[in-house]
């Protein structure tokens, strides 16, 4: 795009930005003029000031690089941080240490104990065919598979495409064989997560499905739309009283590429070497920071991300951005000297991945602590294009957020989920907590997500800045207005 | 994010896919309900089928990764295409064929002559300070300054923010110097355009302005929100009866440099040396091609981008994408059987980055042939998220559009914008025809614009993809219902 006639057409293309045209016919906006007119009058709708503070919120999270440098550092400094490693334990410090030089009113750690799972040396495998000759693919070991022996398994590949597909061969066919599911995210699907929930059983429960009729291992495709050379791990779990047997994921481009080379070589071999080790329980925990209440200090609004990622990349969109946009909502109540009338809680989870231990510790500390927590809102969808919040609560709560939504539609933001809030909060329902999430746009995610392609180069400053702002106005919005 | 609770919660989680909350309260809801089955019964509303339809080409658009491809052998077998180059030209044969090989009812070439610029040899420049040592600048010059002579230029540098800053320092402070633009686009905007808009004077007349003062030669910071090592290009005019001066764009790291350094260092020199060269003009086109309407073949809806390109990077953003999406749709329309009422064309055009003559050409020509266009759409905001469309045209049309827009929503378009259509379709307007542009995410744009990031590597394939499916709706929705 050329800016000739952006120049000439300049009043214009101002308008374009500011004439927002609201969706509804002519008859529809006569009407809602008319609604709106009563309930501006009514007392729960945001006030003026709202809207200012949180223009003001924005403004300060585009400005303002600390959080776009502290992800960087995170990325490059510390890197991958799997829970349990040495990297996750640096990043808990580094966490600690970032909350201690803001001046928060409280920073300390909720201690917990984490799983230790090392992949090890790096995974190999190669196909060998008779008819198409030997190719190597680049494979990764799933999250808390067991590994190999140390020579590998060699065996025959049946491909299915989902667990009906094994029932129908049975043990005859499958015995002996590596299980190859093969069934792709479905493209169609706008939301990339609905994809990947239809597609993620095969990487879940593969290995348990295919032990039960003999297979001696599983390689599963990717979950990704794209088709490029990147291994995606994730976790796994063993069924209980089933043959633990070794579980890898392959790129799509190799998925692909077997799946052909299946087709004119169904006796060709696999080979798989994976190195996975297990390690002793190792102590961790979560870091929370508190900005006191001026009104109401025993009563809080959680903000929180992930700090553990898994061990390829360097968990940059899941869940570095999530954190450190966390971190950002209590810099702004500072550097804008907003003195909120609830505690402000930054929760810096860990051990999401592998088995919750930091979201459920927590909930068992505030239940133990008897703390009232007004709201709970994660990140933990990418540092994408913020669209909208997902609300897990009840009615009267999903109204109000349907009156501040407007709030957020000059910062693109018109949508609402219903009946989700993120997996480090969820354990808090219980408690009768209502949850929110940030929504970002889904179409990258599983660009990046569980890979090495999720790196820090892959977030875009801007779109990460919008999420913290948004995050913030919410926490705002909450702290104001009562929820 | 983490599978575990996803399948735990399938059920809710798809929910948060389905259940958008529209934006209202329960009595605005009500209201609506009422006036929607007015509406409903009225007969310029969509009808069911046409979400039947539109769904059908969104599946599409993101099943088949034959425009992705195709960008890719754009990006990577032909590159970077600035008008008159030889790139151009066999762009212009590739997309010809291309297109030739659709089964297409019609395709041909509207021939047109374009400048032609090069900027030679890779510019050098650096500054050399008594106090703080010598440093190269990333620089380059900007489209169709006049190069340095051999020996370069060597100066002092000031540096001011706008065009009020220079008319203060006047001859005295400016004349035989250096001229340093420096004002950065306002991060607080949400919408990149817009600050883009604020600061690309600099660019396209700072020379001039600051040759009127004497200045021997113009740095200008490089148009992005970015702190990174790419210098953008982008044209830029000369006043005429002023004195032409060499323009270079510098990267936004090293603009914050040479202003850190003119600080403790006021008398530095910058040195400049740029090669650039003008040839005279070249015989190039527009690539149409066209799907017969079967009720209407003599009215047209035109989509279109623009093939060529800046010389850095590939002009995958700008804009390829926007040529391969609208290819796409012919594609689209023909792979789903869709026999449209109307002619579909797709208007390639040359030269939007300099002078324009490709648009101006199709304008005249259509005005020469007297043909009716129903609508034209262009794509050439890159190929990011679609959230929906510009028009320009009259308040009935808007109407339309403000209804046709509720199809989109399940695809995450809730906006318009009034004012604008495109660059090469600008020209049109005289005609009285219809514009419309695909508008996309803004946030990433000028991370890569008119630089050599703008790469394949940055194109999202299915963020490209549903801007494909879009534009294609969008031509069915006029093809069908009329505007």
């Amino acid at each position: 795009m050329n800016i000739q006639n952006v120049l000439k057409n300049s009043s214009k293309f101002m308008a374009k930005n500011t004439e927002i045209i609201v969706i509804m016919n002519t008859i529809i906006k006569k009407t809602l003029l008319f609604l709106f007119t009563i309930i501006l009058i009514s007392p729960v709708f945001p006030q003026k000031t709202d809207s200012i503070v949180i223009k003001k919120i924005f403004n300060e999270a585009l400005s303002n690089d600390i959080a776009y440098k502290n992800l960087e550092y995170l990325c490059k400094k510390i890197g991958a941080r799997i829970c349990g490693s040495p990297q996750a334990a640096a990043a808990v410090e580094w966490t600690k240490q970032l909350l201690q030089n803001m001046d928060l009113d409280n920073v300390y750690i909720e201690e917990l104990w984490v799983h230790r799972w090392d992949r090890g040396e790096k995974e190999y495998s190669k196909m060998v065919s008779n008819i198409n000759g030997t190719k190597e693919l680049n494979i990764c070991a799933l999250g808390e598979s067991i590994g190999t022996k140390v020579e590998g398994i060699n065996a025959e590949v049946i491909e299915v495409k989902n667990f009906e597909e094994l029932k129908k061969l049975g043990k005859k066919k499958i015995k002996g064989k590596i299980v190859f599911f093969n069934r792709p995210m479905d493209p169609t699907l706008y939301n990339t997560f609905e994809a990947y929930g239809g597609a993620a059983d095969q990487r879940v429960h593969g290995a348990s499905e295919a032990a039960k009729y003999g297979a001696i291992g599983v390689i599963v495709r990717s979950l990704t739309t794209n088709i490029d050379e990147f291994p995606h791990t994730g976790i796994m779990f063993y069924t209980a009283g089933v043959e633990k047997i070794p579980a890898v994921g392959v790129c799509t481009k190799d998925a692909e590429l077997l799946s052909i080379w299946l087709k004119s070589d169904p006796k060709l071999k696999l080979f798989i070497k994976t190195n996975c080790m297990f390690f002793p329980e190792v102590k961790s925990g979560n870091v929370v920071g508190e900005i006191k209440g001026v009104q109401y200090p025993n009563e809080f609004i959680t903000v929180g991300g992930h700090i553990d990622s898994w061990d390829l990349g360097e968990g940059a969109h899941d869940d570095g951005v999530g954190c450190i946009q966390s971190i950002e909502v209590l810099r702004l109540f500072k550097s804008l000297d907003i003195k909120p009338k609830h505690t402000i809680r930054v929760v810096i989870f860990m051990d999401e991945e592998i088995a919750q231990k930091g979201g459920t510790k927590h909930k068992e500390l505030v239940e133990l602590k008897n703390e009232k927590i007004i709201a709970a809102i994660e990140s933990d969808g990418g540092g994408f294009l913020p669209i909208g919040f997902s609300i897990d609560a009840n009615e009267e709560k999903i109204a109000k957020l349907n009156e501040w939504i407007k709030l957020f539609e000059n910062y693109g933001m018109y949508q609402i989920f219903v009946g989700w809030g993120g997996v480090d909060i969820e354990p808090l329902k219980e408690l009768n907590i209502p949850l929110f999430g940030l929504v970002t746009n889904s179409q990258r995610y599983f660009d990046y997500q569980h890979s090495a392609n999720d790196t820090f180069e892959k977030v875009n400053k801007r779109e990460m800045q919008l999420g913290s702002g948004a995050m913030a106005a919410l926490v705002y919005l909450i702290d104001q207005n009562g929820l």
